[in-house]
């Protein structure tokens, strides 16, 4: 059954705001993805939300229509509510018409299955939450199997990340741990873990990649550090012309990524 | 000779601070660039600002000290104030040492020499500044002549997009145009039209480029008109195996770039 709600006081409304806040949503498990796009994609991975907000307007639409009617089946809680209301929400004065709240999705490494994938991405100290959505919908795009987060990441359930992420989100196995914990699960199994670093002379179109490759990527502004770049098997540089002598984080490592997809792919 | 300035209310940080909007800028023909790195980045690619500000907590590094020199003695304007007054330019709160005001940037069809690079990036309707400061970059390191801006994108000299451009901003030409001015500039000249595209079975690494590789990139949200692939040379696609189909806009310009680069160069 489907519920209406117009008060901004309301104390559903309260607390799916506060899902804006990565404090509330580690609390509570749960975290927000906006628009239309987004909640198909991830009801295709299989993803429905728990809770499923919407305006009159943007329910017109197949796939809304589609939305609302599988959330409904599922039980999850739909609820009708005003444009005002779905801005409030999403914190932006042009709200998309439809919000969903999902369960977060954070799976640990030793119910990670490496081999369902030959590329998977693991980010150190990753800062910028459009750079972790963007290197999640770049995993997608490349076969990837997810997104190991290594250290004090950005929050992969904010706002920012699911919006960049396009619902590669929900495609997408996301672990969280510590870089000791990642490097005695990474060795006890297949894997070759290749950073990319501007102390070395290894040009990255040289090796043949082995899979499953684990590509690293370090923090924007910091890069790797020395120890963790002791640990890859193997360290590789991009060609950098420029006076920069810098990529951005995300933009190196989905050229890294591609480099590994076009050894393996037939042309 | 350096001023002193701390108060809010004086009239040189009303006016710097209202470089931060559009109108602002263009009336004025100015930009803020902020932090260390990027205005050190300036200075190598032979950009000094004509008004320099700092905090004396940000003076003491010998490339801050080199900056405050040189905007002297080439007559800029040299001002050292609060780290209040910084953030209040800044509009951060956490705000960068230095804050210098540039001469903005952009060079017309006319005036740019095709012939200075194999690779320029066409960016049509883009409008994340993130994206483009990336983009900047990106070309920057692939040894890109610069961007050439198409329709109505974002400000190239927002607070955003140089950020992102770590200071590639400064080293790449920058030209703002309509597409059928663009169209009529290239015809005139050498140059391969590349756009990528999901209406088409050519892959991107089959065909060789040719030099000056023109590389279109469509908007964020829209991709390219039907009418602008129709223009172009020649539509390429990348392979994508995800489920969502699609890449963020700066790195399917990447990986796109990276490619041209990698055919050109000796390893």
């Amino acid at each position: 059954m489907i519920r209406h709600i117009t008060g901004f006081s309301n104390e559903t409304v309260k607390r799916v705001r506060s899902l804006r806040d990565k404090k509330h949503r580690k609390r509570e498990g749960l975290f927000l993805a906006e628009g239309l796009r987004i909640l198909t994609e991830a009801r295709e991975a299989g993803a429905l939300p728990e809770m499923l907000f919407f305006a009159h307007d943007g329910a017109g639409h197949p796939l809304a229509q589609g939305l609302i009617v599988e959330t409904e089946r599922a039980g999850g809680d739909v609820i009708e509510t005003t444009p005002d209301i779905l801005s409030k929400l999403s914190g932006k004065d042009n709200a998309q018409t439809l919000i969903g709240v999902y369960r977060d999705r954070l799976t640990s490494l030793d119910q990670l299955n490496r081999n369902a994938s030959g590329i998977w991405i693991v980010a150190q100290a990753l800062r910028d939450p459009g750079n972790l959505g963007t290197i999640l919908r770049t995993s997608d795009a490349v076969g990837g199997g997810g997104l190991i987060l290594v250290d004090d990441c950005v929050d992969p359930f904010s706002v920012e990340a699911v919006r960049a992420s396009m619902g590669a989100l929900f495609t997408q196995t996301i672990a969280a741990t510590r870089w000791d914990s990642f490097v005695a699960w990474l060795r006890q199994g297949p894997g070759q873990l290749i950073g990319t670093s501007l102390r070395t002379e290894i040009d990255y179109q040289t090796p043949r990649y082995e899979a499953p490759t684990f590509i690293l990527v370090g923090n924007e502004a910091q890069g790797l550090p020395a120890a963790y770049e002791q640990e890859c098997d193997l360290l590789v540089k991009m060609p950098m012309l420029g006076k920069a002598d810098s990529l951005n984080a995300a933009v190196a490592t989905a050229v890294m990524a591609y480099e590994v997809l076009n050894q393996r792919r037939a042309r």
